[in-house]
């Protein structure tokens, strides 16, 4: 190993350097180019090195970067709270910034209860989440989240939220149709709505489609308008966690668009700044905001660098180049068309046993046997032989748990950036399908030796 | 109140946007400057505008802005983990990079925890903290906090970590010395500990000098040397939270420094990028990282943005700045002028009860009399007031909460940009003063009348 002083995930593992990037492309110190078909951790959304992007960031530094929102706010900081206001459905008009993906989703999980403590309701502060869902990784966020590997470790420090199952068509085993898979799962969310008591239950929490905890499983179009039902009956507020889907990242400007359902708080980040800059937020409707600002008037958050000025440009220039560049409409139809592609690949491979997604948002899941569906053994590790394998092809695609539990199965994102063409298109699935073809090969010569 | 989408502190308050920002000095649109002398949040610590780090930000902007910390790695990343080795005292060689001080201590507590279980010792997992304490806003970095105002809401869903008093001679009623004080402190962090058994618990957590919490609290040069012999004989890591404290703001590099110990893991954040950018870290030794090397290699933690490489080239900038311009020891220096004129005003003020501080990081408690040392009641919300008349003055300063329990007292700290001149002190001093004289003038009237 390099010598170093830095943390890396996987601490004996060597990780290139990269130098710099440009548009899809990333390249390291020995000149080899990658795809960055992930768009990292489903991140930069507009691809590397946008000038506008750049050209903002220097404007914004020339005048001031760092103000703290105790004493001051900013031109950037509300242009930037307008411009969300104006993307979000409904009357999601308020934001709250925050730096990370995690605080964006504690904030919501704040706001939530603190919107019916200012309604006189103090024993609303429970959370009801599903157990395929990963929500962040600091001790509130990582309490909402179903994700088990993340959680085993601090287990005892954590809250018991995810209570109910998320919707994963292709392998429940219960129901015969979609329809009765959908009235499963709210009725599943109504009996621990009812169990924990109405009284005690703050929000209900999703993601309108499962990343890292589910591989881009997508649910029906009546799915979460099911689940709204049940927990306005039971005046549960409904935060929707967009942190991976937001920002055009599924063909619309929200992942729960496609769903016609509104929620009262939205988390966003990653695609939001497309990585140029930390940057959050918690998106706030005016229903919810009402008994606060008659109330208190204090949303008892806040981080130092919240709505810092340097951020908040960044991020608006970010939201402009979407819009000015119709991504939103190019991640809807270079999505069908990677989706296509993956689906044809899908009929010939022997392990691709599901391909889903919507917009840019592709998830493909590897099972041993297309007929079970049984996934492979956890110690082939096969999500990171894929990965690997696609890494060493000059392809970036992001891993994700699977399988009935979230543990057992194996599946990738392929999440680009949304400015990708059809022949960048064309080549992302050349690559997979090499890598694809050596995972195979080396898979199938691993199971019969075996 | 303006059309707003922005959730501010306070949601019926008008905050002045602010323009431009050059050194000490902010400009809001109404083209009133103000002296920055708190560094915002105690974080625009080598003051605004600087061009060296604008010009960093720029450069990396043209290379590369994000890439994703499970694909790779970049020299500037990699290059502020060596930067940051090099300057933290003892074994402190390996840094976790992250956005916030929150993201900092929940990681600092998260890794204690983990080196426990790499050793085998699975029930290590309770943190002691001290009653008078912030470390963040985060459910885990609330859980440690001893901040009562900023816990109350949340109160049921967080752990019961602060169970010891922090220092605070000026109002210790049992003892007569500081070392008997000391000796009290150390006396009540064992008791802590074998309460919840000595099994049980992971780590000690303690600001060097308590910052919101409690007004620039500052202790006895024996102290930290009691509480880690504690710490030591019980098998109890011990975490400093150098967020503020951290980066010269103390007239050392670290706050721990004055007291001749070495943690055996740091959180940092604010200083560290001066506010160019979100940035913080977590900094842990080789101690503490063996048996995760020798072990699983995996520190269970990680947010999307983490060792971003445009972050980091700021944050590097930031550093190299403050060693190229000695603002460490221009702190110690200038820190000492600071408090020397304060202490000429508080020898005149009827409500100056207390000023401490080491550095550029002063705290000013404010009593109604100095000689009970009684504080002023809550409902005259006499720290708000105090921070007003100064801001109408064009002098920020930071509200803290003092007072035996952290609640009923009133405090500020004055901390402004490492980079302040003597004769900004003295300008510093002046706008101080005068608000000074407003606040008791109003203080005394309203007191006389009542």
């Amino acid at each position: 190993m390099n010598q170093t002083n830095l943390i890396k995930p996987v601490l004996d593992h060597e990780y290139p350097l990269i130098t710099h990037g440009k548009g899809i492309y990333l390249y390291d110190e020995q000149g080899k180019q990658y795809i960055d078909g992930s768009s990292g951790a489903v991140t930069a959304s507009i691809g590397h090195g946008v000038q506008e992007i750049i050209d903002a960031m220097a404007e914004q530094s020339k005048k001031v970067s760092f103000v703290y929102r105790s004493q001051f706010s900013t031109e950037a900081a509300e242009k930037l709270a307008k411009k969300i206001s104006e993307i979000s459905p409904g009357d999601l008009n308020w934001s709250f910034f925050v730096n990370s993906g995690s605080e964006a989703t504690e904030t919501a999980m704040k706001v939530a209860i603190q919107y019916w403590q200012e309604k006189g309701m103090k024993t609303k502060n429970k959370i009801i989440s599903r157990w395929m869902s990963y929500h962040g990784i600091t001790m509130g966020a990582l309490s909402m989240s179903g994700h088990i590997t993340r959680r085993q470790l601090f287990e005892p420090m954590l809250e018991k939220y995810p209570s109910v199952s998320a919707p994963y068509y292709y392998r429940d085993a219960a129901h015969k149709t979609i329809e009765e898979c959908d009235d499963f799962y709210a009725q599943e969310l109504e009996k621990a709505i009812l169990r924990a008591g109405k009284d005690n239950v703050a929000a209900f929490i999703a993601e309108p489609m499962i990343g890292a905890a589910g591989g881009a499983l997508i649910p029906s179009d009546q799915y979460f308008q099911k689940m709204k039902a049940v927990c306005d009956e039971y005046d549960v507020l409904f935060i929707a966690d967009e942190v991976m889907t937001g920002m055009g990242r599924t063909g619309k400007m929200f992942g729960m668009e496609h769903f016609n359902v509104i929620p009262d708080i939205m988390a966003t980040g990653k695609g939001m700044s497309a990585g140029y800059t930390p940057m959050a937020a918690t998106i706030v409707s005016e229903k919810v905001m009402e008994p606060i600002l008659n109330g208190s008037k204090i949303i008892m958050s806040g981080h130092t660098f919240s709505a810092n000025p340097q951020s908040a440009a960044t991020s608006l220039a970010v939201l402009n180049y979407i819009e000015k560049n119709n991504l939103v409409e190019n991640s809807a139809r270079m999505g069908a068309y990677l989706k296509e592609k993956i689906n044809e690949l899908a009929r010939t491979s022997e392990i691709i046993g599901d391909v889903r997604g919507k917009g840019l948002f592709v998830g493909i899941e590897f099972v041993k046997d297309k007929l079970t569906k049984k996934s492979f053994a956890r110690e082939l590790d096969v999500v990171n032989k894929i990965v690997q394998l696609n890494f060493d092809e000059g392809l970036l695609v992001y891993p994700a748990n699977a399988g009935a539990e979230g543990l057992t199965g194996d599946a990738v994102i392929l999440s680009p950036p949304l400015t990708i063409t059809k022949e960048e298109v064309d080549e992302l699935v050349r690559r997979f399908a090499m890598a694809l073809g050596k995972v195979e090969r080396e898979l199938l010569g691993e199971l019969s030796k075996s």
